[in-house]
């Protein structure tokens, strides 16, 4: 066995970047199966991927409400459909890592993570711990989950990210994003916004002021949930790294260490 | 919430019924549709359903030697593979299962359960209990897990079905195989091979006494396995019915307790 004991690299891949976020149930197998590629080609020797639901399922949960918890019997049903779904898109993931012969096992959040308020309360990481230390690449995934006070919800994916950074003392988070960074406005609508390359805490913390005002909150998109789940993580000390998921080679540079376009966040 | 605090029925559907063994990842559809189907109209008010692997998982814990445990590093990758064919026929009975409205919630034994040479050693129940006590129905399979002596191995869907019995004090465990009951020779292969209606805890450990014999083991089939796992159940007074999943109606009477063929199993 591949006895490892090595600080893990914690990459998410937005589910933006595998999925088409306008469709319904809508993976982009092609980029799912390049970015697979790309992390046997990084082969970092040790790795927790955690990916994102995209249009499968975002979708369903917003459809039933189950991110604001239990209210009425029809959601049961949901919060099946919402987990179902999200693991059909694991499916895909999954086969395209086992592919690239990663020894990739899937971890249903849905399982094993109980939340609070839709805040992780506890998770039991005996498993996750195990499967590391063997060699194997647990993938982790934004997943409806049981919540302690309302009954269930919806855990992102960028929780877990920031969670099992900390838990395992990362040695790096890579974001894998549908954009080439952090910006400091919309770049999709803002022809003149500007990508930070480079970002302090302190200056992400003032990133994040700016970008928490409710007006701009969608300006920004799904940056500030991100940046909001990051802070903590690189506070600790991890650098984390944003990057575009959706070109090539940007996501297996970044899980090398190599020079990429993007944005890195370290503490100082 | 349907807080429900009843005694679960679990109910085994055997890989050999909802898969073509002698094929390769040969899912049956229309049996898996109508086992659904069967048990939305049976509706139980607790419920725990565990599926084995079949044509899915059993190959391919084979070619790659999983359930003998950790010998070469390629391995690795075999069990990957194991987990991933699994989760894919699982998603197949959770389409299934959603399709028929039916609030059922994967969970896999990889990611839960630890073994020890083979026998479930721990797993954290909480995230079961509390999905059945909101009603959920919980979905366990045959798994690839890992194991405390052997580095991993497979746990097959037998000894979950007894350990969820033992765990939550079942009220009764159905077994839906590819035959009528437990026959005392194979009725595949020998024309005079009988059923037993009913059995009692003394005779079915007469049974298997004379199962136990290495040369009459593949007479048996897979029936021995199945009958070692469910003599604790039966002992502590959890009546076992085995029938067909294969024929239309038995699963759905056996879970509504009404009389139909098969064998069942009663303490005295």
């Amino acid at each position: 066995m591949n006895v490892s004991e090595k600080r893990p690299v914690i990459l998410k891949i937005g589910g933006s970047v595998i999925t088409d976020k306008d469709g319904e149930l809508a993976a982009r197998t092609e980029i799912i199966n390049r970015l697979a590629e790309e992390i046997a080609k990084a082969k970092p020797t040790s790795l927790i991927l955690v990916h994102g639901g995209g249009s499968f399922g975002h979708p369903t949960a917003q459809k039933w409400g189950i991110k604001e918890g239990y209210k009425e019997p029809a959601q049961m049903l949901g919060f099946a459909e919402t987990h179902h779904v999200m693991t059909v898109l694991n499916g895909l993931v999954m086969d395209a890592l086992v592919w690239h012969e990663i020894p990739a096992v899937s971890v249903a959040p849905s399982c094993g993570f109980l939340t609070e308020n839709g805040r992780i309360k506890s998770f039991d990481c005996t498993m996750v711990e195990r499967m590391m230390k063997m060699g194997f690449t647990p993938v982790l995934y934004g997943d409806a989950t049981l919540d302690e006070k309302l009954g269930f919800t919806v855990l992102s994916g960028d929780q877990l990210v920031a969670y099992l950074a900390l838990k395992f003392n990362a040695c790096k988070v890579v974001m894998g994003v549908d954009c080439d960074g952090l910006y400091d406005a919309d770049p999709k609508t803002d022809k003149n916004a500007k990508m930070y390359p480079h970002l302090t805490l302190k200056e992400l913390q003032t990133v994040q002021a700016k970008m928490a005002k409710p007006t701009t909150n969608d300006v920004t998109g799904g940056m500030v949930g991100k940046v909001n789940e990051l802070l903590p993580v690189v506070e600790k000390g991890i650098p984390v790294a944003i990057v575009n998921g959706t070109k090539a080679s940007r996501v297996y540079r970044a899980l090398g260490g190599e020079k990429v376009e993007g944005t890195l966040i370290e503490k100082a």
